[in-house]
C-alpha cells in the first residue's frame, strides 16, 4: 500500500487510476464498517484533526468532523481563520501552517485564494486536506462525485454526462472535469448560459487528454441521451440584468417532463444546496442521486482521513 | 420502556404524565451518575450530536454539549447555521435537515421561526430536538423548570406559581404554562407590565384545561401566598418610553423586604440571565433556586439524550 | 505534591520557584510522553474544558484545546463568549462563571477587561485559566517563554535578555518581566521605540526584586552582549504618524546583518505572528527559538491542565 501513499489531498489531478481504485475501495470499506459492524470506529483514535476555515462552510466543516469522529479522532475546529493569520495580523500562510503542525495530525483547510492548499501542503510536516481553496479546486468533492458515479456506472466506460449550469465559476465541474480525464471513453456535454461556460483551460485540458466534448444550449436536447446529468446552481449575480438571469433559471431547471425523458438506468447529481433548479417532485424519482452523492461525502472523507493518517 | 420512546422533542404538549414520569426518573438517575461513580460516562459513546444554532445561544449550547461530552457522545457544533442553509443559499429547512441526517445522530437546532423544530422533525429519520424556535417553544427550558419545581414539591399538588415579567414575548413563561396543565390542582398568577402581559392564546389553553389562573398587577400582593415565584427578565425594547419601562422594571424587582414576606418553603426561579430583577443579595436566602434550576437544565438533557439515542 | 497544588492560573507574580520547577518537571514529562509512548494519552478522559473567549483568539484558543485534546479530555467552546454574558444581556461575571461551573471541569478564559480571570477566580468552584485578561497579563505564555529559555540555559543564572519592541502595550513583555523576577543574577534590557517604552510599574517591580534594567534605543548596540532576544511585534496603530511608525518599524526589525552579531549560544524568542521585525531568513539560524517556543506552549498547557485536575 505504501506505493499508493497519499501525502496531502491537494487537486483532482494527483489522483491517478490507481489511487483512485484505492480511495474508492476503502471508501466501500468505510460505508460498509459505519453501516456494519463499526469495528473502525476507534481507529483514529487520539489523532486530532484542525479545521481551518479561512472563510466558512460549515456543511463542508462538518461533512470532514463528522468523518474524522466517526473513526474515534478528535476536531480543533475555527470559521474564523483568518483573524488566526495574515489578513488579521499579517502573518504568512506558512508561519500559519508551521503553528497549527505543532497542535494537530491534519488540517482540512477551506481558503479565500487559489493555491492555498498547495502551497500549505510545500511546507506541512501533517497531511494537509484542501477543503475548497477560492476558484481553484475542492479535490474531496470530485472524488465523492466520481464515486458517485462509479457506483452507479461500475465500469465507468462508454459514459455521457452532462455538465449543467454555472460551468464557469462553479468549482465543483471544474474539478470533476479535471478528474474525469482519468477515464475511458468518457463523453462531456457542458450545458450553461452564455455568462458561465464553461473555460477555455478546462476544454484544453481535455483535449490534451483526448476527451470528447460539446457545448449545447438546450437541455432539452440532451437529456435524452446521457447517462448522467451534473446539475449546478445557476447564481443571479453572475448575470448583468435580472431579465437574462429569470431566462438563464428558468432554462435549466429540471422539470419532471424533462426527466421523463431521460434514460431509466441514468442518474441525476447535484453538490447540493440546490435552489429551484432541481423540484423537490424529483427526489422520489429514481434517476435521482444527489442526498445519495452527499452521504458519499461521508465515507470518502472517512477514507482519505483513515489514508493519510493510518502510517503516520 | 418503549412504549413511552420519545422520538423528537419539539414542543411542550408533546409530554403527558407518564413521559414526564419517565424524563425525570431519568434525571435522578443522570444527577447521582454525574456526582456518583460515573457509570454512564461512556454510554454515548461514538454518538455524534450536531448543534444547528440558526441563531447563537451559547449558554443553551453549552448546556447540551457538556449533556453529550458527559455521556461520553461527541459533538459537531455550528451558530452560524444560517450560512448553512436557506437564508445564505436559499435550501431548504427540509434539505439541510437530510443533509444533517447523515452526518449525525441526533440534532439541537436552535432556529429563528416558530415550527421550524416540528417542520424539521417531520422529515428527520434521527432525532431532532428543539432549543428554541422564535417566539415559539424552548420545551427542554419548561421540562427542567418542572424538574425544579417538583424537586422541592415532590407530590406537584397545590401548588400557587406566579409567573412575573415579561410574559408576552418570554418563551420560557408559554413553555412552563403549557407543561403545567398536566399537574392537578395548579394555580396560576400573572404578573405582568401591561405591555407583556399574557397572552391570550395561552389563556384559553388553561381554561380548556381547568386550570385556574388570574392576572395581578402588584408583586407584594400576592408574594405571601405562592409556592413558587418565576422571574422573568423585562426587556426595554418592549416599552414605548423609557419612562414606562423605568416604571415597570423598578416595579417587579424581586427585593429582600419582599422575599421576607414569602413563606419559608416556597421558591424563587429564574431561567437566568437575570439583569436587576433579583438582585444578588437574594442569592443566599434559602428560598433561591435558579443556579440550582440550570444545573437541572444538564441533567434533564442528559436524560433526553439519553433516552432518545438509547435503543437506535 | 499537594503543598504545591495549583487552584488557578491567574497571573505571573502567583508562581514561585518551587511551583515554577514542578510546572517545569511536569512540561518535560508531557513532552516526553507525546513525543513517545503516549502513556498520558488518557489521562483526562471524561473531563471537560470551557474555552469562554470574550474575544477571539484562535492560536491561544487551539493551544489550549489541542492541550487537553492529547490527555484524552473534551472541550466546549465558543468566540462569542461575550453574547454568552453580561455584554449582551447585562449579566455579571459571577453569574456567567456560576453557570459555568455547572458545565464543566475548568475554564480557560479570554477576557478584554484586565482583572477579569482574577474576579472569576473568586467565586469559582472550577480551576480559571487566564487567556490573557485585556491590558493584563497571559500568563501561561509567560510560562512557555520562561521554560523556552530554561531548556536553552537550565541553570537560568547570569542572563542578559533585551525585550524588543512594544514593551507598553504588550502583554507578552510584561508578563514575562514579572515572572524573571523570581530568577537569580538576570539582567533585563529593554529596547522600544519611544511611543511604547516599558511602562513605570515594571520598573518598579524589578527595582523591588533588584532585577537590574536599563533602557537602550539602538538594538545594534547591545546585540552581541545577550543571551536572549525577545522581538515583539511594533503595532502601527500605536503611532502618530505613518512616518513615525515607518522609523521605528525599520529600526526594530532583526536582519540577518544583525544577528551575524549574536553570540553563537544566545537564543531569538517570538511570541508569534510575527510581520516583519524577523524575516524569514532567520528561521534557519540556529539561534531561531519561536516555533519551537510555540510548540512549548502546548506542553505546557497540558502541564497545567494536568496539575489542575488530576486530583480533583
Amino acid at each position: 500500500m505504501s506505493q499508493f501513499s497519499l501525502q496531502h489531498v491537494v487537486e483532482s489531478q494527483q489522483f491517478d487510476r490507481d489511487l483512485l481504485e484505492l480511495v474508492f475501495e476503502t471508501t466501500d470499506m468505510m460505508k460498509a464498517d459505519l453501516l456494519g459492524d463499526r469495528k473502525l470506529a476507534k481507529i483514529l483514535d487520539g489523532r486530532i484533526m484542525a479545521s481551518l476555515f479561512y472563510e466558512p462552510s460549515t456543511r463542508t466543516r462538518f461533512s470532514f468532523e463528522s468523518a474524522m469522529k466517526r473513526l474515534g479522532g478528535s476536531v480543533i475546529t475555527t470559521e474564523n481563520a483568518r483573524e488566526f493569520s495574515s489578513a488579521a495580523k499579517g502573518e504568512s500562510l506558512s508561519d500559519s501552517t508551521r503553528i497549527m503542525n505543532g497542535y494537530a495530525d491534519v488540517i482540512v483547510m477551506r481558503h479565500n485564494e487559489a493555491g492555498s492548499a498547495a502551497r500549505a501542503a510545500e511546507i506541512s510536516t501533517i497531511p494537509i486536506i484542501n477543503a475548497g481553496d477560492g476558484a481553484g479546486q475542492h479535490p474531496t468533492q470530485a472524488l465523492l462525485d466520481i464515486y458517485t458515479i462509479a457506483d452507479s456506472f461500475p465500469e465507468m466506460k462508454s459514459l455521457k454526462i452532462a455538465l449543467v449550469g454555472d460551468l464557469r465559476y462553479g468549482r465543483t465541474a471544474r474539478s470533476l472535469s479535471y478528474l474525469l480525464t482519468k477515464y475511458e471513453d468518457i463523453e462531456l456535454i457542458f450545458v450553461a448560459p452564455s455568462v458561465c461556460r464553461m473555460e477555455g483551460d478546462i476544454k484544453k485540458y481535455l483535449d490534451k487528454y483526448q476527451v470528447p466534448w460539446r457545448e449545447e444550449d438546450d437541455l432539452a436536447e440532451v437529456i435524452g441521451e446521457v447517462d448522467c446529468i451534473y446539475m449546478t446552481r445557476v447564481q443571479k449575480e453572475r448575470f448583468h440584468s435580472a431579465e437574462d438571469y429569470q431566462e438563464a433559471a428558468s432554462k435549466y431547471i429540471l422539470t419532471p417532463e424533462l426527466v421523463s425523458l431521460m434514460k431509466q438506468e441514468s442518474i441525476i447529481m447535484h453538490p447540493l444546496p440546490r435552489v429551484d433548479e432541481i423540484p423537490a417532485a424529483i427526489d422520489s424519482r429514481p434517476q435521482a442521486r444527489y442526498f445519495e452523492q452527499a452521504q458519499n461525502g461521508l465515507y470518502v472523507r472517512m477514507a482519505l482521513l483513515y489514508l493519510l493518517l493510518q502510517d503516520r
